[in-house]
Parts: C-alpha cells; structure tokens; sequence
C-alpha cells in the first residue's frame, strides 16, 4: 500500500475485470440459438471467440495488417467461428447483432457499486483494447459510472503497446505513479507497471468458467483485491 | 425539429455554453488579488484572455507553431497578461494555479441538471477546444456528467479545423446526421453542420458580461434554445 496515497487516477481493464465477457456471450448466443434453432455449444463459441482476440490484436501489433479497431478484429473472428462451428442462415443484421454483443457484456455484480464508490474520490476510466463506440455502449446501458473513456483505439495501439499506458498520464497531465491500472489479468498489470503505473489486482475467477484458478499475484502489485469493494476499501474510497 | 428523431450522441461546446467561463475567472482572479493585495480590473484581465483564444489556437490551426494543448496556450497568454497587466511578485506555483482557472470553471445554473436529463436519452460528451485534463478536472469538480471526454487534444486539431468535428461520429460509430452539436456558438455549430452533423444553438447572452446581445440563429439550426431545460424539452428527453 506504500505510495497508493498520491493516486489521482484509477484506469480499468474491460473484459474480465469490469464486465463477465464469458456468462455475457453464452446468453446472447443462447438467445440467438433459441430464436433460429440452432444446436451450438455456446460455451464453446464464447471461449473461441475469446481464444481469437489476442493473436488478432497481436497481428495489428506487429504490424502485419493495418489498424482494425476490435469491432472490426471480432467480427472478422466470427465470421471463422460462424464456419467452424457450423451456423448457417444468419443474416447480415443478425451477425451485426452478434457481433456487437460485445457492446452488451454485463458488469460482475460488485463492479457499479464499486466503480461509483471509487469515483468520488478518484478520476476513474477505462484502459481497454474495446473500440470507444463499444465501450461507451456498455457503459450506457451498464450504468458504469466513468468520467471518461480511454481506449487503444484513440492512440491506435493495443495493450501491451506502451502507447496505451502511457496515454492516461499523459491526456490526463498526471505523473505515471498517480494513475493505477486495475486489471485482472497479471501480464496487463506487469507492463503497467514497466512504464510506472501502479498496480491493483482483482481476481475473478469466473472469468473462464467455473474451476479456474485465477493466477498469482506477484508480490510489487500495489493492492490485490477480491472484487472492487475491497478495491474501494483498500482505497479509502 | 425534423431529423432530430434519429439522434444518438449529443456533444457539446464547453467553454461559454456548458459554464461561464468570464464569471469564473474573474472570480479566481478577485480571489488572488484580495490574496496579493493586487489591484486589477480583473474583468477587463478575463476579457484579454478570452480574446487571446482564437489567434491563439489559429496559430497552431496554420502550423505557425507545433501543436500545443489548450493548458500551453493559456499559460502563454498568461505570461502575456501578467507584463500587461504589470501583476508582478506571482509565484511559479501560483501562474499554475491561475492558469487551472480554465480547469475550475462553474457551469452555467441549468447545465448539471440539464445533462442529467439528457444523459438517459443520449450519449452526452464535450467536443471541446480544452485539453482532456481540463474537461475532466472541471467535470469532476462541478458535476457534469458526461458520458466520455472528446477533446481537440486527441486529434491535435481545434476546432474548427474539420478533424474534430467527424471524430465523434467516426469513434462512436454513428452517421454525422446522428451526432448533434450544442454550442452558444453560430460560427462553431455552422462548421458541424458543413460535416453533417445535427445542430442545436443555446443562447448563453452572459457569456461576454452584461448587456452584450447573442447573435441571431440561422434559420437552418435544428433546435434553438434558451437553455438546457428547453434543449431536454425539445429533444423530448
């Protein structure tokens, strides 16, 4: 907790951490199924979906395609997913539809009433590789609370990309040791903190389904946390 | 008001429409001067500042000058009107904290309440000249609630050069016709109209002190109002 005092800005990862991406796509993919009869394991498709993000945003990262925002990168995942796992008849309305699901991801329970908590006292916002339209629609229909929205896509780079974290302090006119990234993911927070922003670690270990462990902090994060009351308590929020 | 029924995202003029920006700075001015023992018209101080705004900004506009953020440009005419002024014996800490004026400016008495109405409907943002720290210090301390923070800063362009005006439908992946502008500003709201976007003029006749009449709306703005409470109305939010 040594130098937690001076933190004006608190910056959240999305997926996994504010919103339970997994739980959200299996729903909207169930509705769906339900509606056009379709015999898909949900569970399945949400994983592999996921399973896709990373080496899309990787493949921007190095340069191999040029700047796709992450509407663009999940849609094009889909349209694998839609061959692999052997849906048939979607119209073009209906894919939109699924594709923006990720517009619609539902918050994990404690992560309002946490976020609004934190806001009092902390400029709070999003860090996230999800495009601004996507993330200001979940925020909307969410109700999370942020006083603004930073995304890879205003600096065209994704996390890991220094870019991204150094975007905060920086718009923000804030040194990096005032802004903490709170992820739940401890490779995200790692390179937060290579380039000085400190660290809190909240677990959800729901995100992947039930029976995954979350992995182990590492002893220099700033604060480890079971959800975002405790995040808020450990803050003096 | 036809046309207005498509409208998704509400953004808005900040300096003059959304708070009073002259009353403000006179106010922190008085402030330092009792302080100091200082004796300025500070008035006539906050009127100079304003009028350095525009040619300021023009200045970069033209590339007469690298880009500077909204912070660099104030101090620079800080400076200016510290030697006219004949304001002498200002700490370097306190030229900073004069110059954050602009980040502490209150809001007009019908902006929170206004927003707060139209925040349910619409997604509310700036798209303010004021870098991404202003508009969000002077957000947290007054209340506004925008739903994100659009500033020139993330195009490195001001207003009216044409890149700030198509960001907002570009990120929030909307048509032009859906993005309406809010602005006490015929010449601001004329420039986003020649993009598409929708329109909305609010009449702020304090904005320049007492006894100075707003100019005439044109007959092709969408909505005219007086206020924030009429533009809800209006927009049936």
């Amino acid at each position: 907790m040594t130098g937690v005092r001076d933190i004006e800005a608190l910056i959240f990862d999305v997926f996994g951490t504010v919103v339970d991406w997994r739980g959200s796509v299996i729903r909207e993919g169930e509705k769906l199924g339900r509606e056009k009869g379709l015999d898909v394991d949900w569970s399945a498709f949400a994983d592999e979906w996921r399973r896709r993000y990373k080496p899309s945003m990787d493949r921007v990262r190095k340069g191999e395609t040029s700047w796709r925002n992450l509407d663009a990168l999940h849609r094009a995942s889909l349209e694998e997913l839609i061959e692999e796992f052997a849906i048939t008849d979607l119209t073009e309305e209906e894919k939109d539809h699924l594709n923006k699901a990720w517009h619609r991801l539902e918050p994990w329970p404690d992560s309002v009433a946490g976020l609004t908590r934190l806001k009092h006292r902390y400029i709070i916002s999003t860090l996230s590789n999800g495009n601004v339209a996507l993330l200001t629609n979940m925020a909307k229909r969410a109700g999370l609370p942020w006083d603004l929205i930073f995304s890879a896509e205003l600096v065209r780079h994704y996390k890991p990309d220094p870019e991204t974290y150094l975007m905060p302090p920086s718009l923000l006119d804030l040194r990096p040791e005032q802004v903490m990234l709170v992820a739940a993911h401890p490779d995200d927070l790692r390179a937060a903190q290579s380039h000085g922003l400190r660290t809190a670690y909240v677990t959800r270990p729901l995100e992947w389904g039930p029976g995954i462990e979350p992995e182990e902090p590492d002893p220099s994060f700033d604060i480890v946390a079971e959800d975002f009351a405790e995040l808020a308590e450990e803050l003096g929020a």
